[in-house]
């Protein structure tokens, strides 16, 4: 195979980012057709970027057997059904996150993709980025020793629309879930139990919608390590994204990027630049290199290293932070 | 009054530290004596830093009528019987935390002292240490608008021997003691509940001995704020005391103390100094601002700005940490 | 004009770094050709970013007329020669730096372009990077006041071959070039006058080749400011690219980029990454914006912001700083 | 010897600073006695500091048998006459710099003190600072290398007053003559040739006393290694003291230290502290160092590690400077 053929399903915000990382940084892949329910959204893209095919109906772009893989960034309670779909039709899989809100659907996608034997590559871009990446290999190669504690601050710098709080699935399914990855891929250790707390402090629509804004989450790992995560939907200073893992020979941290390196010394402070605004500054780099991974993946025939079980088990913590929100104790995760 | 006198009890490392400082660095303070059970220690003090009375018993400062305020660092147990004498003997009294391990006797302290209308001041000198107070004063004047998080990492560079851990009173009440105060000074609120978690990860040891050497407790506040403390008894690249206060318009930092601005640019990465060593380093410039502080209620007839309620709301929080750590749940604050 | 024709002229290192950009990031632009004398290597690259033409001779490239502009990136010597063709030809050019080394060769380039009037911009990248360019803009609106001095840092993480080292003109021409015109560039001034000093520390071998590898240059500007320049062909630490503009209301400071945020915090010391390796790492988004402002000034009919009198004059302090070496003394630069 | 028995002679803020220092805090030592021309400032000085003995007249202390050293503070003109005259009292000298501006002066005052085989310390504070002194050991240990590049940045907050500047003996002489003396103590080596610029650019007032305010002296080493020292009277920023020195082997810097380390993360920007606002504050550790440093010396007769000859060849480079500024060129320093 000398070019991993791609069909991007969905192209609205992430999925215009995938298909131009696609076309034009990532040397084995080309990016044979698009599909948007919103068709003339699809035709736009397919213009703007030069690729041949535009369609409404993403089952096309399934039917197509010059594609081999397809990229799915459609909305949410779409995944597991198109997953379950591209993999009966031989198409190999990446898709954004998170799989679906529903478990028994996260396991008939993930069935679906074993029987075909495809590869599934669920976009947790975060493991991605060269720091956490650096972080992570740090903590394996065994430079802090024995990991004790994790600690994960993440805020995004404004809340989304009350209308996608809606249906979003709550702040520990659409934006803790990030980092209940993160938590598990720092330590390559599973979280055995966990207790959130939390609150409606941001924004009063926010809880009139269900959901809160404001969360704390400690983890317990299999290994007796403990976490810490931090959410808050705003940060009037950008997307605050830190990571820190403590352990019995030091601790590496990872701190926020900056859009310059300018200080000013002023004759009242000394200025700097505030973080990245938010996830598409922040993960830039990440973006790309996810997409790099999976085409490698299918072209090496590899697993991907970050597939369906960890979009389960991610939504699965979301799941039990709501549970535990609600009865206010640790939950204990099944395996 | 002119100059006050001071008599230094218990002249162990903190004690010889507050005599060397009111001695040489407060104005206002005078040492006219010192105590300690080991007489031997209190003529060294006193001759070193040419104080003219040395003493056994403290209870022959406490007759001194010279003597205005006393200064107690003997151990924790003895504190608040030497509080009481010495609020009966008219004295004014700084006495390092925590006042007891046993609330009953916190309270006859406070009430002693009451009694008396004498100053108490308790020895967390952490609210004196500049960037802290800077940070307090930021979060007070509305900096960062309403405070939504709280965090508040503090890990000490190695352990206690493990004859100190037993009569400890335990992590809670002996280290973390420091951080529920600092949790409460940060926001002027108090904390309404608190759930615990921990385990013995440093040093086998500690378990033996009946208690952890590393814990989160995760508070929420009356005004609906949440924190989280962790704590470590190891962190081998120094005292790691980092706070910080997020809220709706912004979030205030303070980070790591070093003992050089130097920095490395070689071929391998770049290196700087490790944070300070331990708290004589670290909160050098707070131990004499206590003492500072201290002298001047005293010389302008001011209430202290940490008594002995803060005192006794501290240990509250120790033994609600403890009963949460064993019970495995949230632990309301009685008031 | 929909999108911008363009033609890479050398398709080495730096042109196919354009060719790329101009390729995949720069919407407003169309690859058309490429050209190089090693007819090989314009296939390759043609072939690799689906480049409809490859030549062996530029000249083919000045005569197609669907060709709007052309990028310079063959060796030095022959860029006065392709500009003065190309601008006959009345195609727009971007060129990189030097124009020449022969000042004659400058002028009559310089001379060509004007009478075709056809854009020129000379590839001073680092006018394009985000942080100096912010570092400019605060200058400009005064941040920091009137500025009073200039300091530059700017060395190489490894010297060129000894073979290069031959041709290139020397430390001054080659290298501090960019610092010359990042000086002016900073304070929108002039330089009047200049004084280098400099030996060979880094490498005999660049001596016994007539050149040196440490250099400091002191520049006075025409509104009164100092400045000073400081070279080293070889930081084992990476490309060290700082800068400082010190005024009567404050100082704008540009520290090195990193590859990641990383820091380990370990028993021996803080430790974090180094600077990134060199130009192509550092200036990854100051040669896109250079190609983007390129293209914009075209379709907009601007002139571009660094253009044949900056390429001039920077060559001409160049040859200030030879001959101050030379005598010992300032050299003045004429008008 | 005890105690090294000290005279204070001249209590300004400096004298009064070192006063207060070795009575409190320099254990090695008793200050018995200071004088000042204006008595009043003596005895008031005696009366703060507990000192037995208060005079006008120095010559006093300089007859008094229990005085083993004294720390000259006075006015600059009166140190060279002082020092010879505690010389043949056969008294150990701290001398602040500089010894004179009168190069004779100086050699007779050294000259004196060889005689008399008394130690003379002189007042280069900077050598003490923590941070300066580990750059400089690790400079001597080969961590950088070889050095080949020396930075030195040092602006003071505010200019004196212009009755001061008008004795002051100009810029080189009164401000850079500290960082002539640590660009000689970085490397443990002799500058053998210096050239000078600089002008009025902070306050015409200063140009009209017959001094500059602002200016750059490029140096170089007998060992071939370059360095350039920047000046400024007026950083509103607060005392800008930083150091750099590059290496074949890597880069060692000292940066600005600040009065907290807290940072705030706000809607626009990022802030923290400016540096320390000046000598006083930066200086803090270093001037009690010295002091240490000087009674240790005596103690255990060891010759100071900054004596008359850095005295003398740090008003020799001033004077260089200044000629080189008239002169335009550089000018080699004679030994």
């Amino acid at each position: 195979m000398e070019k991993v053929n791609i069909g991007v399903i969905g192209v609205g915000r992430i999925g215009r980012l995938h298909a131009r990382n696609l076309k034009y940084q990532v040397p084995g892949a080309r990016v044979l057709a698009v599909a948007d329910i919103f068709e003339k959204s699809a035709r736009e893209v397919a213009s703007q970027l030069e690729i041949p095919i535009a369609e409404k109906d993403y089952r096309i772009l399934l039917e197509n057997v010059d594609i081999d893989a397809v990229v799915i960034c459609s909305s949410t309670d779409t995944h597991a059904q198109i997953i379950s779909e591209a993999a009966e039709a031989g198409k190999h899989i990446f898709c954004e996150k998170p799989i679906a809100l529903d478990l028994n659907k996260i396991d008939h996608a993930i069935t679906a993709v074993k029987k075909a034997g495809v590869k599934l590559q669920v976009g947790f871009n975060r493991r991605f980025d060269p720091s956490f990446k650096k972080a992570k290999e740090l903590v394996k190669n065994g430079t802090i020793g024995t990991p004790h504690l994790v600690r994960i601050t993440s805020r995004d710098p404004e809340p989304p629309p009350i209308s996608y709080i809606k249906v979003s699935g709550g702040i520990f399914l659409d934006m803790m879930i990030h980092d209940f990855d993160m938590a598990r891929y720092l330590l390559d250790q599973e979280v055995v139990e966990l207790m959130a707390v939390g609150s409606c402090l941001v924004d009063p629509a926010i809880g009139e919608a269900g959901d809160i804004d404001t969360a704390i989450v400690t983890l317990k790992y299999e290994n007796g390590a403990w976490g810490t995560i931090d959410n808050s939907r705003k940060a009037v200073y950008g997307y605050d994204q830190r990571i820190e893992v403590f352990g019995s020979e030091g601790c590496v941290m990872v701190g926020n990027l900056r859009s310059t390196e300018v200080t000013v010394n002023g004759a009242q402070d000394t200025k700097s630049n505030k973080p990245l605004y938010f996830f598409i500054e922040r993960y830039k780099q990440a973006y790309l290199d996810e997409m790099e991974e999976f085409i490698k993946c299918i072209k090496e025939n590899k697993e991907p290293s970050v597939g369906g079980f960890d979009g389960k088990i991610s939504v699965q913590m979301g799941y039990a932070a709501k549970e535990s929100l609600t009865k206010g104790n640790f939950i204990k995760l099944v395996k």
